[in-house]
């Protein structure tokens, strides 16, 4: 087998499509836009000698097909989209890293492999121009929201109906593409970590456990203004003071949830001014966890706290729900099987959640049992032309995802039968 | 006495003052305008009938002298400038108060009072106009930073020394004023507390033991930006972790300084997404205490606090200095006779500080036996048209100012014997 598959060729394709779709800047494959559709004609270009039936779903996902004796199908899925200024791995990892899959299934199999397998090019994965990620893959698992979708603007004033259909989307049918999945098996995906955690631990590659689910709030403290000078010290109604007591307090919130984690990204002040107690203080606060019960405790452990500061505090204190999404995790044989093939790579794995959401999140939602490979990032960055990953590591990451796909295909054709 | 002093005129007077010089929002006597010439002019009509000698110094303070025996003087200070949209008390209290006193001592000594007695309306006490208060106190003094006032600017680009030549101000010759100092042998000053002591207490009035000396500073944090969801707690370079345990830190600071206060009065993250760790935190620091040793081991404190809360947190720290200033402790005999004065008046008396800067700070600066007597403010409010106190304590405080001034005109004979 892998005589028949070639990694270095998969790190000189990437370095192919970052040439071809970049800048100075970093990655430019903006969906729907022109330079998306280039990035997708190469892609196609890469597979045109393979016996592949290829076609793009209602929601402008591309699929490239290898038949095999059943409908039956192992789906690689990964997303040629970058956000602007963007990193040369994000996404285009796996399409790239698919395409040699199929190269070598396709030549050991001689065009017939046990399973259908077939290799998805997601349409905005990252929802960089309309703000709102995991178009493809939510419009095919059911969950998008279409009245959402239909209202979403760029920056331009362009709505998202608009754009898709410049590039031959009919918005209004885009959740029909669900139909892709009725013969899903099972879908594995590969991706950059955009995270510390396999670079801490000095491992190349990472098996997923599936996706965080998100608690994300606003928290608004509300006390009273008063002179800085003439004011007592026991006399405040300080709203900085009990919004502060929640930065160290979500610490211990996340500690005790055993892998959760919390984020107080923003905090603003009312009247914000040296000479006055703050009246008004505003922090954004943002909780991920696997574990639906757990993230769920980590949610009611912060509003109490955020409680008791108040009342200590003699403010008041009120929450706004900004965003919310359940925990996605994964099959826990097709973890297994990501743990064997990354050990028998190299040596070592280790098991971990993904904090950002990918595809693989919503595959999972349909009901399809899904695995995700990481692979370790360089200064756990992303989203950014600095993101990067040494190439030893790339060519295990096509090593171990391949020996993934052909446990999962040995997997699904046993669970057939 | 009491027969010759009429405390029920002074408040149908600032009444008077109000209803010509304020509107619907509020006092409108800013200092250099024509509302507060209007204001002046009003107070110059209210002692036309005492033999005062009256002039305006070279700062642009006005001053109204009764004259005595010797040229050594008692001077009552306050300011009849208001902010804009300001309370009906603020400063003027004294002045109107001040007008009674000075009818009360001529109608007693037959217009040959003991020792000299000087009514002063101070020049621009509040800075409202060009953002730097005191101008005409700290002219006399001689603590005017010369270079930086003649570099001020309104809001609408005019120079002060060009708004003072516009009523026959010559702004270089202004600290010529200090000569007014030199005889002065005692400063008293009659102001609203402008915070929420007194009517905590329950108490009229209080003996003021002299202005808080400030630290003000600007204390900017920096850490990591991270994503929110890929990066493991113990991983995380949080600015706004470090800057939030400022907060609580700041109280027990100030609680172990034994009467100092501290303040957080604002707070910027950066980047300042739901969906990053903070990088860059920067909070305001606002401390104040009575005595300079004090203030200056809060401060201290505060950097050492700062430190160790960067070091925990692997963030960075740095410090900016906005503001300081020394603080004025008042006379400890007028600071006993102003207690006396009050206890005759209203039985209880009670020794504070003030957090606000006054006048009477630049004058205590200059060496002259300085003290300020506060009548209590109701909502601890002012700067605001709902700035007030009670009738009954305006009163009050009319009879135990003017025996402050009686014994202090005491006090100064006996000194001068």
């Amino acid at each position: 087998m892998s005589t028949l598959l070639n990694p270095k060729r998969t790190v000189a394709e990437l370095k192919e499509l970052r040439q071809l779709t970049g800048d100075q800047n970093g990655a430019q494959r903006v969906a729907f836009t022109k330079t998306w559709l280039k990035a997708r004609a190469w892609f196609k270009e890469k597979l045109k000698d393979l016996p592949l039936e290829i076609h793009n779903d209602e929601a402008g996902n591309a699929w490239h097909t290898l038949h095999g004796p059943s409908d039956k199908a192992l789906l690689i899925g990964g997303h040629i989209d970058s956000v602007p200024n963007g990193g040369w791995l994000d996404g285009c990892l796996n399409i790239v890293a698919g395409i040699e899959i199929l190269r070598r299934i396709n030549a050991q199999y001689q065009g017939k492999p046990p399973v259908t397998v077939r290799l998805v090019d997601w349409a905005d994965e990252e929802g960089a121009r309309f703000g709102k990620s995991l178009f493809g893959s939510s419009a095919c698992s059911g969950n998008l929201d279409m009245n959402e979708a239909r209202g979403l603007k760029d920056k331009d004033g362009m709505r998202l109906p608009d754009a898709l259909r410049d590039v031959g989307i009919n918005f209004e049918r885009a959740k029909e593409c669900g139909k892709e999945l009725k013969s899903a098996a099972a879908y594995i995906e590969l991706h950059i970590e955009q995270g510390p955690v396999l670079l801490d631990l000095g491992l190349p590659l990472g098996a997923v456990l599936g996706t965080f689910g998100v608690e994300r709030h606003a928290i608004t403290f509300k006390g009273q203004a008063a002179h800085s000078g003439s004011t007592p010290m026991n006399r405040r109604k300080d709203a900085f003071l009990a919004a502060a007591k929640m930065s160290p307090e979500i610490y211990k919130i996340a500690e005790r949830s055993k892998g959760g984690v919390c984020t107080i990204g923003s905090c603003t002040t009312k009247p914000g001014i040296v000479t006055s107690v703050v009246e008004e203080c505003r922090i954004t606060l943002d909780q991920r966890h696997l574990d639906g019960a757990a993230l769920k405790q980590m949610f009611n452990e912060a509003q109490e706290a955020s409680e008791r500061f108040a009342r200590e505090g003699n403010v008041e204190v009120s929450w706004e729900r900004l965003w919310q999404i359940d925990p996605r995790p994964f099959n826990n044989d097709l973890i297994d099987l990501c743990d064997e093939s990354i050990r028998e790579t190299c040596a070592k794995s280790h098991r971990l959640p993904s904090g950002p959401l990918h595809d693989a999140a919503e595959v999972a939602a349909a009901g399809v049992p899904t695995v995700m490979m990481f692979v370790q990032s360089l200064h756990g960055i992303s989203h950014n032309k600095i993101e990067d990953t040494k190439e030893e590591h790339l060519e295990m990451c096509v090593t171990a995802f391949d020996k993934l796909a052909e446990k999962t295909i040995k997997w699904i054709e046993q669970k057939g039968a």
